[in-house]
């Protein structure tokens, strides 16, 4: 039998870690902070990818492609942008043999180069709305790194936009915000608060930040996806005007916004259990296993039974294997395809067969069913469709069980691993500050679907325009 | 009027270099030797990935992600990899602030690194053939860069995979090889000659090189592809043993092959002309653009049914726009479209409509034709799919047409921009050495379509096991 899981009771951090390696998802590699994507943890990016590209394109974004060193004098156009990076950048300071006589940073970000080169593109407001993605590798110096939810390096979208009027930009800056809270809902099932970040979380040279936030299995939160809306920072810095349609010159307005592979580490510790890894049929790779039991001539009779199920299941569009393999136990099988997280695990034996059916047990629930052959492909369909509605309610039905108000900073400390605590913050930074100094806890959102009704600081007593989401994060 | 293409017979270079910008594929960037590639130039490479990921997919290849920094350690483990590579690596020497105890290269390729994965996934036979894939960017310093062709950064994929056997991994070299040859004709419309490289233009580190070479319209070769035997130099570099079906520890026999962002530079100088890019239409994104011609009332009804038709065609998987401005000319749209390489033009206007009819021009013959409305969709798909064709055999017939042998080394010398030359060669380096000194052209490959019939070395006399191509190369 191969090894089980550490099970999340025992240390949650622990099993995250063992699930990403034995599913075979991500491994430490021997650069520092860097990891190595596995086949199947990269069918899930590619799953995202697809998924995302298309409602990116849908909307009127077109992919291009921008260089991966950025002289450090374009880091220092901006200049709270290169005091929120430098810390973080990576240096290449040799090339070709030689010094470089200035050094590039490897990005970390592309605003800079990019804005150098809309400078360029963009002359006048008949070039815009620009509307731009870009698929890449990033890299931040991290002290700190957990598989993908914090790496040195990282694979990412960004995209950045630019328009003729600040209400243009303020407009697409949530758009593309809504586009990551739909992905993440309906394709990920994870449900997540959509808001606008606190200044001190703010994107460095951004106006305004916003972001989706989720909650973990641990009650910690994740911030999986910004979008800013950047106003005219980058656009000065770089001097990216454009005629406007009054015959004067004027900067651009810009946004940019991005999620990554984090995301990968989001729906593991959103879904999986301690069997291994749980995915939402939309974004699975591998929809359902058909395993087949018996022995001798019996069995290839199954084998055929089973492949002709495969094929007219691939009809519809899933991802199929079949396991025919004699030399393995069907027990070690389920067990290996549920650390994996095939969504549907099919049994089909010589007593099926002879029943005209076949057994079906879900991943997440591990329900066991028998479904009739002849309505085999109809019965996977709607199991898988069920499937991702009961990831996304039981995601948010825990998450709702885990958000609640706290009314004095007594509460607040001592329920700050409790899940996402709603509190009342003056928007003084050094309330901000203070608790999480106290508690870890960090403000992360003002989410647009909470009331705002003013009250008092839980940190200072001094007025506070509405409750922010306040919670421990990864 | 906007500005024309400098025309090819005033210099092909700056033909090419014109094109690129002014059909907005790829400008150059203020990184030396990188440039940014623009969303219709990203366009051609995201129908390049998905044709080949397919391709790869349906062989059994799994894709994965691997650092993008390479301990220079790692590198220094092959010794002919590290002298090959060497000169031009880019490092990044500091990091978090911070000077590195060892510097990171920038991968210039990513044997190595996978390689030391490898070594840890791989423990026996079960485990064999490895079948990986890698999209990514990738650095080689370069002094003399040009846009697409040779760039410091560019975009690629590195297939790398690993096998039980000498034979197996030989297989998998040519199958790769194959399916690159077949990608090139059948999507690219760009024949190419597929065979063995000389010694000295074998990758560094692998037992043999195969490439896909091919003409471009100024007689010059493209290397557009490689597949490399490995053999067992990474293995035996990483220790990437498995356990033998012998129950002893074997070296894995490897191959590793590519292909990047340097096609596009291929498909340009194979298709394009005086007026723009042409693109075969199974790389195109644009395969139609409607434009609408007419004044006031009667061209509203021109719109409505020019957007019917815009419906039809999409609806039978091509790419469409209608170019409704009213405030550019048709001439003026004519000019741009043609530049830009839209396959197809459809010109519609009150005229037209009230004959049931509409104008189509193809891009590479520009050869205009009147077609019925009501069969415009299938007319529209059989001139796509004759200028495929038709694109590949002109292409093919230039090639063929400056492919001749030469016998003598005068006649090379005299010959050597004139296309492919076909010549005796003894196998020495010294004879090779001598034709790129005398000529700068080089050895580009033994064809495995063409018939070996031994002969004297055109340089030096000794015997020759059969003819190579040779020619001057980008």
């Amino acid at each position: 039998m191969a090894d089980k899981l550490i099970p999340r009771e025992k240390g949650f951090s622990e099993w995250y870690v063992d699930l990403v390696q034995k599913a075979k998802l991500a491994d430490y590699s021997d650069v520092k902070g860097c990891m190595v994507i596995r086949p199947n943890g990269f069918a899930l990016w590619e799953s995202i990818q697809r998924a995302l590209d298309k409602m990116f394109k849908d909307t009127g974004h077109r992919n291009a492609y921008f260089p991966l060193l950025i002289p450090l004098s374009y880091l220092k156009k901006e200049a709270e942008h290169v005091e929120g990076f430098n810390p973080q950048l990576a240096l290449v300071t040799v090339a070709g043999g030689k010094q470089l006589e200035e050094p590039y940073a490897i990005r970390p970000t592309s605003e800079t180069i990019i804005n150098a080169t809309f400078a360029k593109w963009i002359q006048s407001y008949r070039d815009l709305p620009l509307l731009i993605n870009q698929w890449c590798n990033v890299m931040r110096w991290e002290m700190r790194t957990r598989l993908f939810l914090r790496t040195t390096e990282f694979l990412w979208q960004e995209g950045h936009t630019c328009h003729e009027t600040e209400e243009e930009a303020e407009r697409e800056t949530r758009q593309m915000l809504e586009i990551y809270r739909t992905f993440a809902e309906e394709h990920m099932a994870m449900p997540v608060l959509a808001g606008r970040k606190s200044e001190s979380e703010r994107f460095a040279g951004a106006l305004r930040t916003y972001s989706i936030e989720a909650m973990m299995q641990d009650k910690k939160a994740l911030q999986a996806g910004t979008s800013h809306n950047l106003g005219q920072n980058f656009a000065k810095a770089f001097n990216t005007q454009f005629l406007g349609r009054d015959g004067q010159q004027h900067y651009v307005w810009q946004t940019s916004w991005g999620v990554s592979t984090r995301l990968i580490g989001g729906l593991i510790l959103t879904h999986s259990d301690d069997s291994g890894l749980v995915v939402p049929p939309k974004l699975a790779a591998s929809h359902v296993v058909i395993i087949v039991i018996g022995k001798g001539e019996e069995r290839a009779r199954v084998v055929e039974r089973a492949q002709a199920l495969a094929a007219d299941l691939r009809r519809v569009g899933l991802g199929v294997s079949v396991d025919d393999d004699e030399s393995k136990s069907p027990g070690f099988k389920y067990f290996e395809y549920e650390l994996q997280g095939v969504c549907l695990r099919v049994e089909l034996g010589p007593k099926d067969l002879a029943k005209e059916q076949c057994v079906m047990v879900r991943r997440d629930t591990r329900v066991k069913e028998f479904a009739p052959l002849s309505g085999a492909v109809a019965r996977a369909q709607a199991l898988l469709e069920s499937m991702q509605k009961d990831l996304f309610a039981r995601a948010k039905q825990f998450r709702d069980e885990h958000t609640f108000e706290v009314n004095t900073y007594d509460e607040l400390k001592a329920r700050a691993d409790d899940g996402f605590m709603l509190a009342h913050w003056c928007e003084k930074p050094s309330c901000e500050a203070k608790v999480k100094e106290d508690t870890s806890a960090t403000t992360r959102c003002r989410p647009f679907a909470l009331e705002q009704v003013p009250g008092k600081c839980v940190v200072c007593g001094e007025p506070s325009p509405g409750r922010m989401v306040v919670a421990k994060a990864y």
